[in-house]
């Protein structure tokens, strides 16, 4: 079961591990960035579980379903084992750097295809849907960055949630072809995955939108 | 139908008019705050949101019921209108200033009625409508400011808060007096607007608590 | 009835005195916080009244029910004591830091049990029940820090959460060996209070997380 939807998706048992993987980067974001600004271990745990599960707790919050993290200590556990790693291998962490971004580009597809799915289970409309999947991807990045007293990241970088809507707008093509349940899922969390690695590959991001002149 | 409430309010077409006005002024006002920030396109965007639905989203999450903006495409749709405005009318918009800050009270005086009275419709007690009605006109600008980091501009500056309150003090007395619910919402969002200009005009502000000695 | 919660505890007249204490020095810290960064008296009662709900009111649309404080108006009552508190005793104030850290003790200790046991009479797992009352103890203080823009302060100092852990895991153990409830409930209680004391009187804190060599 991936964060609590039931379906095709989640009769792959390699959903189990995708979503290991993406809980596990996502953790690993929070915790990096609570060591820089010298948190304890246990402000550390908090904002690591907060930018792995926040997205969709708000995604549930507004569905008015139970959060899918009371169902499965999974995510507490992961978060911890994710803790336990950068403390270990703190002097080794930078050089994972790719990985870990590969890792958080899987997760993101992942997430948000969960969180586009589970909604369109409750018979929303498919554009509550999309919003629900990219809010499912990157609102855990956001909850990081404002529990750390920063400007979220997501809001003046990169194609990040750009690229889950791009994922949300193919999975709808998909639908509205006909196309088989896995494989669409499967395109769209490629697309988010591959738009995600050729944007900071090439160093392309949206433009900014420009302040008044005072 | 105004922000998911049915009453006499949503039978007089003008209030689509003010709802749109309202939500346009409020996703403006966080739009040109993400731009003062150089957010990106999606950044500005989520800023401009947040700000013109998150009181009433939170407001709706309280109350258990689901969030307005799930029933109709008109908010996304009007924030992204604000985004292409801000962006076309870049050069000019500072002189739109007191037109876009009558529309902003304009708003904050409809939101407050109508989350005041949505909280009624559900047989809360009118001090939990009250509060309701005030977080349904504030709570998206703290989000706004929270989500750029900055200490919500409403807990330092002007009255704001206080004329919601002024506002749904007003509903109670006529409320206990009889009158007829429209002339009632009319008069209390009159009185919101009426605070709002004439503090701003004469820089009238609630005191400031006084810090301690050190 | 404390925080919505019925069962044994409620039964003790006494406990009604102690969720006032908590309440008080909740909303105390928020205010005087709000002081020192020059909020208007709107300003500062918000921060105080989200300082003291704000844990509860979490737990609570987590769970799916009606928010705690909407059932009594006491909560907002007591915010504004301690507004008033603030304004008429500040130059007194700060030879009550002692007296004030221990009601904070008493609040946190009381909130977290509540939390904790309304968290099981939905059925939850213990798991669950820990991470809500924890939350119940802590999340208004989080939620405090970020309203005024800055890192929250539970994620960088002293033992404060972990002394709420320390109460679910005695509390669990009191469960497991059938002990009385209302016994439980004042051993938990009771050995967050003095976590607390101790931690605070000793300086003791959890150890911080490294950051990277950059």
């Amino acid at each position: 079961m991936i964060l609590g939807f039931v379906g095709s998706f989640s009769d792959i048992p390699f959903v189990d591990i995708i979503e290991w993987i993406g809980t596990f980067a996502f953790a690993i974001s929070g915790i990096r960035l609570a060591a820089k600004k010298e948190f304890d271990l246990f402000g550390a745990y908090v904002v690591g579980l907060l930018t792995a599960i926040g997205g969709g707790t708000i995604r549930d919050v507004l569905l008015q379903t139970t959060p899918f993290w009371m169902s499965s200590s999974r995510y507490m556990v992961c978060t911890g084992i994710a803790l336990l790693f950068v403390i270990v291998f703190r002097k080794y962490i930078v050089r994972l750097n790719i990985t870990f971004f590969i890792f958080d580009a899987i997760g993101l597809a992942l997430f948000t295809v969960v969180g586009l799915e589970k909604t369109l289970a409750f018979h929303s409309p498919f554009w509550v849907a999309a919003i629900m999947g990219i809010m499912t991807g990157v609102a855990g990045g956001v909850l990081r960055d404002i529990s750390i007293a920063e400007i979220p990241l997501i809001f003046r970088n990169e194609i990040y949630a750009s690229a889950c809507l791009a994922g949300c707008l193919c999975y709808y093509v998909g639908l509205r072809l006909g196309i088989d349940q896995t494989v669409n899922q499967l395109l769209s969390a490629s697309l988010i995955v591959i738009t995600r690695v050729l944007s900071v590959r090439f160093g392309i991001g949206l433009p900014k939108i420009k302040p008044e002149d005072s």
